[in-house]
């Protein structure tokens, strides 16, 4: 219950940072609205069609449309004070990470997957909206470039499959993997952790 | 039967408009071929994996490909009267547009779906298609950016689904639906209507 | 098994290959790994999704996984000797090609599809997935652009299906669309064969 509330709030969250991200492109209302529904759903659509798992869980709860919608169109109106907002939504950010995370582990759990497969399920639930949200705005994906994002993905689903596995209680696991991931996040953004980059400049052709 | 001639109308026209996006791009004759078939039958392809819906069309129909694949290497051969034909272009995507929205809305109809998510299956079967184009350009896809586009297969799609929950004959409120989006969608390119657009300039990083 | 090889041999291949395109856009090392599984697995899931082929080969065998993310970090290891190694990666991309085709021949073979979809399988394995880096790396896909690559693929399937079809014996057939197809794009690479381009320049809007 308290974790179906989480998700709501992490779609909304997701929904209106796609919104900001369709404005710095000029997008229209339509494209606001359709990058949001994007970004929030879109790691688990792609999941769930990765996996075989359906119907997606849009196609299930069609409100989830609605909700996501409603929050980019919602973002349009209080453009003027999202700056001040900013680290409100950092934080509501990645408590959706390792909210996606551990969904997608779940869904992947129970379909009795092997457990790097139950761990890249988190992942990809974790971070390809964010993904698809920079293809559609020409970006290259901010994950491949930047800050620990789907490494604390990783972390998180990796603490909560290894528990699991390990016979430990549910909701214990679940909270620590949650607890360890979202600290991880924030304590990466306060001090600007970073994966080492590898550049390469030479050109074959 | 005569829907079916329209749908196979407009898979020509969107892959024939396709090919002139792939020339923008100096593509050669195989990307041409890729492009208009990827932008005639991708927004169906898309809608079919999200809902589940198997085998796709154009696996169950490969003359599609041939037909899509024809159209665009066609276009390169009377590239240079494409622009005296572009009024012809924008009516038949047009229809394109209203036909294909139809038939999205039709299958997840036969599956029992939501009424949300049926509107949603004709956008998408009318709308992505030229996503994956503008996305294969590497341009920011038009949908989010101009024009009543998304917002006509909306309103087609909900006049055809209102239509038919209100349990009014299926013809006349396909015809209704059809020409409604049709005309909205032609009077949009005529007075240049578009959504507002939302205008975000602060960076948060 | 010698088949088995070299289908490590190619997802190795591809995923080093990614990870120097990763290193041309100063991608962290999650990103390196990242874009190195997409490439070299993308164009096998992509398959499987539109042909709703399920479970994923990633999926049923996660070492996959482990062998290109830990292909892609070698590369930012050995990213010196790369260039020196670059005709070497030539020959083993060209074999990767043809590999995948002939996989993704026989997955819908087996499915009992049309010859045109063999073919296009054939032609999805073996192209898509660098076509997924290059959306992901911002750059219109080389595949739309230059060389023999995805004609390679459709020739080569089309000898194994063609051959299939004629009742020969399987491994023969094989091996034929296998050396036809490496022989004519190390002749492509050798001698600059290019498709014809398409270019238009006029702009509609």
């Amino acid at each position: 219950m308290l974790f179906h509330v989480l998700y709501l709030i992490a779609i909304v969250a997701e929904a209106m940072t796609a919104a900001l991200a369709a404005g710095r492109r000029s997008m229209d209302w339509v494209g606001v609205c359709l990058l949001g529904c994007i970004t929030a759903l879109g790691g688990g659509s792609v999941r769930d069609v990765l996996l075989g798992h359906y119907p997606l869980s849009w196609v299930q709860h069609p409100y989830y449309l609605a909700v996501t919608a409603g929050a980019a169109l919602l973002t349009i109106a209080i453009a003027r004070i999202m700056h001040r907002l900013r680290h409100v939504f950092l934080v509501l950010d990645a408590i959706g990470l390792v909210v996606f995370t551990v969904i997608g582990c779940n869904i992947a759990f129970e379909l009795g997957l092997p457990v790097l497969i139950v761990i890249m399920s988190g992942m990809i639930t974790g971070c390809v909206g964010g993904v698809l949200r920079d293809v559609l705005c020409n970006d290259v994906p901010l994950l491949f470039r930047s800050e620990l994002y789907a490494s604390v993905s990783v972390v998180a689903g990796g603490i909560y499959v290894g528990g699991l596995a390990a016979g430990l209680p549910h909701d214990p696991v679940m909270i620590a993997a949650m607890a360890v991931g979202l600290t991880l996040r924030l304590l990466a953004i306060r001090y600007g952790w970073n994966m080492p980059k590898f550049v390469y400049t030479q050109d074959w052709h």
